[in-house]
């Protein structure tokens, strides 16, 4: 057993850290100022920054930093990338800065493992080279999107077409300036045994018959620019080889593509946890009340040790959640997948919970990031299933273990 | 021991929820839409409707029915007002509408109590009648303001006049088109008594080095239209007559002014509790997933029965506060108002939570009044002192009473 | 709405207090130090102290008070009984010395309201008169008894005789020296409608085929020298006159029997969270550590004020529950029931824990009656049905209220 | 990063659990039969299964497999001890079996690191035989000992001898048939320097003017035969050479000895935490309410999916502390130390709680051991420094590596 991370992985920590304090923190505020705030994506712009911070980190070798591959990415386990990635968690910029963005990460997992030639050629190229952004389109506005199988949206194999129609929401980056197409997943089979039934489809948004009906605000903010869209397809009509892997594969896509994207979603998670508590402690050593600074007062101490336990429980959980992906595989890590699902996002919306109160008022204005990083863990509660199936998952996986073990038990 | 409202309290609920549902619930959507979503208060308007609905509650009796002056007012204890200020918190049009808004209610009784008959001529006597609105000055940006006497705002007192210098924020309601003053609460002398330094001055908002600096948000929104500024004050100088009760009062009339106001806060916040439970409920019978209602799978029983213990005990104590206060004064009360103070801000988060939740990401946007609910309660969890501090009143009476009785005890 | 007890209820309260403080406290020591600790509840004996206590309690008119008839009982209503109900719960000798024992109390309401007047005159006037006591039996080792329906015991009717068969356990008080006879469930029609297959059954502990099998520990402990037996039953052949208000109507009994009996218990479990509160704050200010009382340190006084306030909501709602069911009957307070049910013992047993933490080893010992308070409030979470249960009939409840709202409103 | 045991402690986990099932399991009933119950611990013997379960696991190789060293010792590092002290945790016999218990393997590492040749060939070398066992005295009844400054026996150098005086309980371990000594620490030099004021005396039983004043109940039970003593020691006069390491070298000594035990201690607890798991899932999968298993049943898939959740952290957490205590030393250690005591007790007391609770009355009594680990992790919330203290270290590391990082960033 061994807890310290590679050297390959803290050489990169130190850079990325290195990256974050010199490069991105300074540009933080300015960056933050140039959105303007409208529900309207079409007003959203990128400040130019962006830019130069890509080709900085992409100079710098920290780029696609996710990606296992060898070629393309940088050759990394999931165990090995989660400290980095949590890394980048500390700031809403980074990362984009180093073009290991939600959903883009899962979406490019997708197209280099499933994709053919022609999809990786057109798709995931310029997305390796952050020239273009994805949206993923699951979650649906009508039904209890909790059970997948509830999914009304279809994407009818017709001839050397597939159409889709239907709605989905919570598409995540759809509103990016860059966005150029969405994942599409539909029913494709509504008799082929359960989970043969549906279909994953590359929809540029510029299809006919895809429309961006709203932006979809969290707390009333749009996490401009990217944003989380909903959108209508009616009858987009495109040709087959925008399927992915093949008619009524679409849940076996889903399956590969949940592990690492879920654990990259948590190692941020905990980054923006670890910025939480530092915020909350830079606070109570600086504001004084009734002589004393805040951290001596009452019970903040027990508040900032029971953070400290949490984050690092949490941490430790999640680290062996993707050593586990990367040593055991898929099926081995579905319980622990559920677990930090479970975990880590509750820990995130404690800790900014917490941060906010130390920070009285201040904590719920723009003056800091901490109703940002609260709205950011409480979206994970819900975002690929809610805490409530996840808690099912790790469920029933103990029941049949216990059983499991009773049985072979003399 | 009687939990039975009394007839009066009776009535007057009927006729109010009636007045609720016919009236203020269908104009809620129209309302809301003509929110601007601006940060600019300058840019915010009232929509018509809000004067329509002042008119007829007034003429159906439904105005200032918090005050318990008989002549100017409904003339009812606070146990009677409490279960009336708990149906307002359904809505958040609600206060307006019944000219029950914070913090003009709390300013009405301050007047009314302590206010000589010009300031009551001049000041009470329009946001009685609902044509003026006003705010409160008492939070500091720059320091830890749950220990008061950290203040740094001045109000000094030179000859005939009173100067008023420093800066506020959190001063809600000032952004509303309507209002033309706030209570300000400075250091007049930082040699007398702790609690004879400070006095409360009625500035306009219109005087000379009055600057409304910008609207906080919270979470992003800006609680439209009427907001929460944060306001410069520059060598303001004002007659003395614009001082209320005399230099040096100020904690005896926030004394007086915060039992009723932390009251009625509560009562409002309970209503804002049970519309998130309602709000669940709705959705838990009517979404479906794994082929059951969302009522029935796993343990959302235990959160809907959890809640509604939680709201239940939590009622019971603000309407004993109310009781106490009424029967035997404000210093009976003051550990229950503290205890009140912790506990139904932390309620109505956790049913917000919990209602965001089982609606999904539904929860989040804004096609629910959930994230708004979460924000109003996670407010209240810092306004008028943050849950800490009132822990602390808590504990201290607690330990004073547990060491009285041990000394009496044989 | 009036929070004050009744006079009668006030007068009562600081004569039973003043008894308490007078005449049980001081002999506490050496009625515990009396116990034997044996597993064997024939070597039980009971102080002699016992019987003086409750003659002087009986001369001082402090007896019977539970029981709301005005001619054997001090025709209290419930919500007058209760705070003394909460004092007797301060003392686990109390409701002994005052007649008001669990379960003898629900006991004697069922023969009061259901019993011949042979029963009574048999069974009744001696519990009355405090010369004998009497279990229940009702859940049984081998079934989730949580389930009523589960129960397997037998009481079959045969001619002019009941035949009892089965096992019951949690029999309290059945290891009482003066125990006399058990009220036994059982099913007597399994083809019977759902609630018409239960008998209830006045069985004597001498009765042939009755077997007290062993006393059952709680935490080690046999709550001495009342105790909870498993008792065997077979082939116990009764005159039918044994059955109480006739075969099949053992669920309408049990129903009117629970109101009350859960009221009281939650009652005295509020007596045991307040003791556990005072001697924490005995124990928080008389120790110190690194200079200073407990009580300053850490988190110490928000443990003291989350209690306070649990504990006064708690009271308040178990108020209202009683309240309820005086004046609108036991339908309507059917959730406010459950609703105490859930909450006041884990509150009493977070009090208790909390105690015994800052009391240190010497909590876990017997040296304070902390651990015994513990043990007291765990049994309470699963005497007269678990948390579990309880929780879910609030919630259908809830679900059912809210759903009638829904269809109520326009 | 490497989440697998070593193959060492692959092999000897596998070897163990088989040695548990196969040996210490169908041994258990038996054993806890043999217990007399009594508070006096002169009557309490140990079965003689124990004695041939111990040469059984010594020619087993399972034997001191807690101490380091090569020699005496199985030669492992604390993180590939951990997961066998876990096993271990399982029964309450097992460590005695394996010669793993507290707080002889404290005692045993003080000996081999601190002790000369003398003491170790007196004292140590029977104990690493299994054939005496020792206690440990710290805690003391007249002080709050969260705080060590506060202790009051002394051990007082007078020329050739040290004499000690005062009284300590909880000591653990001294009331076993074979229990010979206690490492007794005193205050040697009220004028020394705070971490030079104190001295450890090996301290034989049966040495004049030592005295067991009475065996301490947890929760009413005595721990048999193990037991924890309340001992007075009055002019204890001991030669010089019982002294360890030095005068005025306690809190060297007793800062050594408390990271590898809190980390046994730790894994023991995650043990015991796993059986109540284990219980809890046979129950709810054999117990039928409504129709249902109750692992199928309301909340309860969540209680078991957050139990397993909060067990995996408290391991991982663990496991790291014991890796950094092996890897960097005490002192890097030390905050984690403080974090898995804090988390570890509390996750096995509301396992055992949990599965109480599942278990019904049954939980409750001897049927089950779950009242035994509820006792067992309820101790050690309090055992080597209560929740509070620890809890205090961890925020006090916390602030002061966040005030680090705050200067040492640009």
């Amino acid at each position: 057993m061994d807890f310290a991370p590679s050297e390959r992985t803290q050489a990169l920590a130190a850079r990325l850290a290195r990256f974050m304090r010199e490069e991105i923190a300074p540009a933080e505020t300015s960056y933050a100022a140039a959105m303007t705030g409208s529900a309207d994506h079409r007003a959203w712009q990128q400040p130019a920054i962006m830019e130069t911070l890509k080709q900085k980190a992409r100079a710098a070798g920290l780029w696609n930093l996710f990606l296992p591959a060898t070629e393309q990415g940088a050759g990394l386990a999931n165990v090995d990338y989660a400290p980095l990635a949590e890394i980048m968690g500390h700031s809403f910029m980074a990362p984009e800065v180093f073009n290991c963005s939600a959903p883009d990460t899962g979406n490019m997992e997708v197209l280099h493992r499933y994709g053919t030639p022609g999809q990786r050629e057109r798709w995931l190229k310029p997305l390796l080279a952050g020239e273009i952004r994805s949206g993923f389109g699951m979650t649906e506005p009508e039904v209890a999107s909790s059970d997948a199988t509830n999914m009304r949206a279809t994407a009818r194999i017709d001839g050397q077409h597939v159409v889709l129609d239907g709605r989905k929401w919570w598409t995540t980056g759809a509103g990016h300036p860059h966005c150029r197409f969405v994942i599409f997943m539909g029913l494709s089979d509504a008799q082929a045994a359960p989970h043969r039934r549906h279909t994953m489809v590359i929809c540029p948004l510029d299809a006919t018959g895809v429309k961006i009906e709203r932006m979809l605000p969290v707390f009333h903010g749009y996490d401009e620019p990217s944003g989380h869209a909903e959108i209508s397809f009616t009858q987009v009509r495109l040709p087959l080889e925008h399927v992915i892997l093949g008619a009524g594969r679409g849940f076996e896509i889903a399956q590969g593509r949940l592990g690492p994207g879920r654990i990259h979603h948590c190692m941020r998670a905990i980054g923006a946890a670890e910025r939480a508590l530092s915020l909350l402690c830079k606070r109570a050593v600086s504001r004084v009340a009734f002589g004393k600074p805040l951290a001596e007062l009452g019970g903040n101490a027990d508040i900032v040790a029971n953070l400290r336990i949490a984050i690092e429980q949490a941490r430790l959980l999640t680290l062996k959640t993707a050593w586990t992906l990367d040593t055991h595989g898929t099926k081995a890590a579905l319980s622990l997948i559920s677990q930090i699902k479970v975990v880590v996002p509750a820990v995130a919306q404690q800790a900014a919970d917490a941060a906010i109160q130390i920070h009285g008022g201040a904590g719920l204005s723009d003056d800091f990031p901490l109703t940002q990083l609260f709205a950011y863990a409480r979206v994970l509660r819900l975002a690929d299933g809610p805490d409530e199936v996840h808690r099912n998952v790790v469920a029933r996986h103990e029941i049949k273990a216990q059983q499991h073990h009773m049985e072979s038990s003399p």
